[in-house]
């Protein structure tokens, strides 16, 4: 009875220079029994859906590992598999937690199965009557992230006016329905006329427009903020962070979420005006929502009850099998998903 | 009885362009009636001590009046006197609130005199058997504003690793002494050997450098801070915010209190990275004590305790006279006041 599979994983060739290309990465396989040996604790899953995160990145570079980062953001190792979040279904479990057939939800790997060890972020999933891949976005991390940071950074009233850069992003893209429904007036910036139209059309939106034509961010902002901004979610940093806190309304609040300019360069720095900052008595706060985990259950309900009301609907992008990974983040950071990006691994 | 002299003030002959040159300033006198009109609720003050502060170069800029700043920091019309904190001595008043030789503090004008009228800011003072100067530094706004962006913005706690910037400066000075008071490992920069000296020497710092013999500051507060620093109080924006930045611990605080090297050059602005900023899960904020009188009550009296038991002292540097002003706030660009800079403009 001892079957043996052959787990396909993604792992990356090299610390990654700029914007990840191709050649980063590298399809791997290797046998993995699908047993346990007696006393093991470990869980091993067979992934169903995972998510592609532009942070991942981040891990991928080699300055994670210098003194810069090290306490923070724990440096891959090429050749290793990669960890993500997502959900599958128990095949082997050593641990009385789990048993096999439970549907799980946590960090699991870039491939076809993962192996949790003892100490591993998993836990039972109860789906609640939404797809599967709804809890590796609008349900999982991406959900969570945009929550903590509109509703715990940001503590947002009715009428107050939002801006949210990258806005079709996973994240994004959730803060501005949240905005929405809480009755704020919404803004949202993207990379192209169609992810334009899907923020005004699809998502109501109170207005948006493409960051690629504009040559004045400032005045661009002045113009769909009159009455200036209120609450900035900022995905991106860079200039678009600098012409934001020219905006902002006294009293503002700046969730920082996501810096895809810094990401790919980490020369690309917002550069805001301090005397701003003094006089308009402006917080600029970062976070991770992984600090949040007690919210989850909050996070949860309030999202699920806006879901069936159809308040919020979920914006995925769904690609097919291990082998599209790679392009899957390296189309993240060329602006070309619309949404949530989900590997969707294996039928359940 | 209606004795007139003469009052003589300061003015600035035209907006000001980068750092202040003493042929910004005017020195201009006018007649002035020492008597009400009746029915006049004003009240003519004699000025005794004045504040000089970084923060009012901003208001000489041409840019406070355009729709940048319109809103928050009002533009000085050259020609007219000038807003400054200061404690002087009633010599009539209109109001009921106010009798003849009261001691009084408040929004007064950098010259000899000054004609408060209904609603502008001036409370009778009880100086607490503490020299009349100490109510214009440590016992006046710039000690508001270090003990709100300490206590308030920064939420120290004991054991805490603290850097100030411009540490010899009216508010850096006692924040560092705030908190040493509180047992925090305190660190400040300061721009001359002498400077450093004196806040290892005789305000007790743990540390001091000069950072103009620094090259790269990043590597200067590593050095310093060995274990990270848990706050940042940023006099000076720029470079040295974004080195701060780099060497800030998870959880970490920065109060922006000022940023004087955008005051002279706007372009040059802290350009911190916004990694930093969300791993380590940073907060900046910018804040005005003036937004926090409510707390001047336990202000002062925390503060007087502390100088009652010499746990903290003040630092002056005192000027003569209403001509010596517009060379006091050239100087306090080019570095040279130590402490609170005050002009003392009469005997009581």
């Amino acid at each position: 009875m001892k079957m043996e599979v052959v787990n396909r994983y993604i792992t990356i060739k090299n610390h990654v220079e700029g914007a990840p290309q191709d050649s980063d990465f590298e399809l791997r396989s290797s046998p993995l029994v699908l047993s346990m040996e007696p006393g093991s604790d470990e869980v091993i899953v067979k992934n169903l859906y995972v998510s592609i995160d532009p942070a991942q990145l981040n891990r991928m570079k080699s300055y994670s590992s210098s003194q810069d980062c090290s306490t923070f953001a724990v440096a891959m190792t090429p050749g290793e598999d990669i960890d993500a979040y997502g959900v599958g279904k128990v095949v082997v479990s050593g641990n009385p937690k789990f048993g096999k057939g439970d549907i799980v939800a946590g960090f699991l790997k870039w491939g076809g199965f993962t192996v949790v060890k003892s100490g591993g972020m998993l836990n039972k999933l109860d789906p609640m009557g939404f797809p599967l891949s709804y809890h590796v976005g609008i349900l999982g991390f991406s959900g969570l992230t945009a929550y903590v940071g509109f509703f715990e950074i940001c503590k947002p009233k009715k009428g107050e006016k939002v801006f949210v850069s990258a806005a079709l992003g996973s994240v994004g893209n959730l803060v501005g329905q949240f905005a929405k429904a809480l009755g704020c007036y919404v803004v949202g910036s993207a990379g192209s006329k169609e992810k334009v139209a899907l923020l005004k059309e699809k998502l109501g939106f109170d207005g948006a427009f493409n960051y690629r034509e504009e040559t004045d961010l400032k005045s661009t902002l002045q113009r769909y903020f009159p009455d200036g901004i209120d609450i900035y979610f900022d995905n991106v940093g860079g200039d678009m962070q600098g012409a934001a806190v020219s905006n902002m309304n006294i009293n503002g609040r700046i969730a920082v979420c996501g810096v895809i300019s810094e990401y790919t360069d980490r020369e690309k720095r917002a550069a805001p005006s301090m005397i701003d900052v003094i006089y308009k008595r402006l917080k600029i706060q970062g976070f991770l929502a992984g600090d949040y985990l007690n919210l989850f259950g909050d996070f949860l309900s309030t999202t699920c009850d806006y879901l069936r009301a159809g308040e919020i609907q979920p914006l995925e992008d769904i690609s097919d099998g291990v082998e599209s990974i790679p392009s899957a983040l390296i189309n993240l950071f060329e602006g070309q998903n619309i949404g949530k990006k989900i590997i969707k691994i294996a039928e359940e």
